[in-house]
């Protein structure tokens, strides 16, 4: 390696273009920090995630597609708190400098970060196993903030997009799934229209923003569901002191889904399969018509499945209305699984 | 294991006394990010910084010790600003949910946290190769942020505490140093109190909040020399668009550097060493009065080693007024060496 921190800096992501003039940005690279002025009617929001290779992507990944992720699984955490893109900063670890990996992954980065206006402004480099950390900056305005907390009895609970594309992906790939040995992909169902779905919603996850912006003021709650339906439905509930009932058989699937995965496997990856970067949202019962009109207006895709109600856990019903034992668990990093 | 990652982050960091409330954090863990409320005279400041275990600390170093080191060089940055903490998110990628690594870690986090009234707000957790990212956020008032671009010719150097014991301290650990394999401490002239010098050093430095608040209308520019003074000053005579004269002579080192390490070696970790979380300072000639009034009001040793001239290089003297070579260059993180 010949290429010291400083000019990997320099070359890959202050001169790339990543690090652009962004209102309310006063200082970006190039100082011990970055400076914002943030405008006085908004709340700055922030949320890191981490991506370990090995772990949270395969091992040779392309690192466009990395960067790419990267970046839009923390957009989608703005998303889930209807916050703006402001800026974000980046923690790379890498095994060493090599050029055409720093370039594919800065080219990544460049795309999602112009389209939402969300320069990098800062950050640290270092050698040692490869990792990604991303933490965003977004601005929202204190009235629109959205919390998991906010939850009440009778409230709708919608979901943006389709379910379970994000763990169908690793199973599509060739992966070992954390949903054990009988989850799989039908190959000779797969087409290739299907394995590119599939790749496409695993690396190009795309953040909800303009739709929670667009809608923030009809919901009551909102979060990702990153970690799988139940795990993250089940952090509202808990947070909101409320319960929850879903009904399956209003799940919305994906083509590709439908045609290549049974039935069970399509309702195991919705409930417990994470890595969708889709929005799980309530919606007080009166705002249900003006919410539906809102999102068709930034041609969002939502689905209603299911209803809050009074208790503190989620009763899950399958197409026969009958209840499904949900004990199995939701994502969990330590879990040993995944 | 069979902690899930929401345990270990509920159990640690949540409910360990690290999310404390704070004016102006209106939102912390536990939900899909935090939200902060920056008064509206105020920069919010942004730093980020990765160990890696085995490029930036010794394998199986303490959890708390490190967790210490971990947070108090992220202060350090904020202090190169002239900035007030304000609050932290941490990324930790572990190996293992071991329980009393994790409580030690919690545990070192705490007391730094506390005495700088600057909470952790969220942040990620999963599993990999051990590393440590905390992103510290402070609040600056435009008027008083300390950049690095502000020196100007005629402005003097001055460095608070001493220098090239953080370097000195990695020698003294056993461990080989980027410096060569004939930069050693003396082991017959190290005391035992030698010893514990340089491992607080090393693992407790102390960010110099205090100073550079107190002090900042008087300087011009600031930068902390983790990287060593020569690369660190280095970026303040780019940015400034200055050249710089250092005595050495004029170096302040600790008893200890200067009872177990040789001249030559001193100034060997003085000018390339790094991890000494100092700051190199210029300040207006005709500041220089209240700015060391200001210092010694908060405690603070500083010592003046140079001074800003014209050009755009660094030129240092040694004891006998010859020009040393600096082409030796600064620490790289990805210099191969380190």
């Amino acid at each position: 390696m010949n290429q010291s921190e400083f000019e990997i800096i320099r070359r890959y992501f202050a001169e790339s273009g990543l690090y652009f003039p962004r209102s309310g940005v006063e200082l970006g690279i190039g100082d011990d920090g970055a400076a914002l002025q943030v405008p006085t009617d908004s709340l700055l929001i922030m949320s890191m995630d981490i991506l370990v290779e090995g772990v949270h992507f395969p091992l040779l990944a392309h690192p466009a597609q990395l960067a790419h992720r990267a970046l839009a699984v923390n957009l989608s955490d703005l998303a889930a708190m209807a916050a703006d893109p402001f800026c974000f900063t980046l923690g790379l670890v890498l095994p060493d400098a090599n050029e055409s990996w720093l370039a594919g992954f800065s080219e990544g980065l460049l795309e999602l970060a112009q389209e939402f206006n969300c320069p990098l402004v800062g950050g640290d480099i270092t050698r040692g196993p490869l990792s990604i950390t991303i933490q965003v900056q977004g601005l929202c305005k204190q009235e629109r903030l959205l919390r998991r907390d906010g939850a009440k009895v009778g409230d709708l609970i919608y979901v943006t997009g389709t379910l379970g594309d994000g763990a169908i992906a690793l199973a599509s790939f060739g992966l070992d799934s954390h949903l054990g040995p009988t989850f799989t992909v039908d190959k000779a169902k797969q087409t290739e229209a299907c394995k590119q779905h599939f790749h496409n919603a695993y690396y190009c996850p795309r953040p909800r923003i303009e739709f929670s912006n667009n809608c923030a003021e009809f919901m009551s709650s909102g979060i990702d569901v990153s970690d799988g339906l139940v795990g993250d439905l089940g952090h509202v509930i808990k947070a909101s002191g409320v319960g929850a009932v879903l009904n399956t058989k209003l799940f919305p699937y994906s083509n590709s889904a439908t045609s290549c995965v049974s039935e069970s496997n399509r309702q195991l990856a919705a409930l417990f399969g994470g890595d969708d970067y889709e929005l799980c949202v309530s919606v007080p019962a009166l705002n249900c018509k003006e919410f539906e009109a809102a999102a068709e207006s930034v041609s969002t895709q939502i689905t209603c499945i299911g209803e809050i109600v009074t208790g503190s856990a989620i009763l899950c019903l399958d197409s026969q209305d009958k209840q499904i034992d949900l004990s199995s668990g939701a994502y969990m990093h330590f879990s040993g699984a995944n």
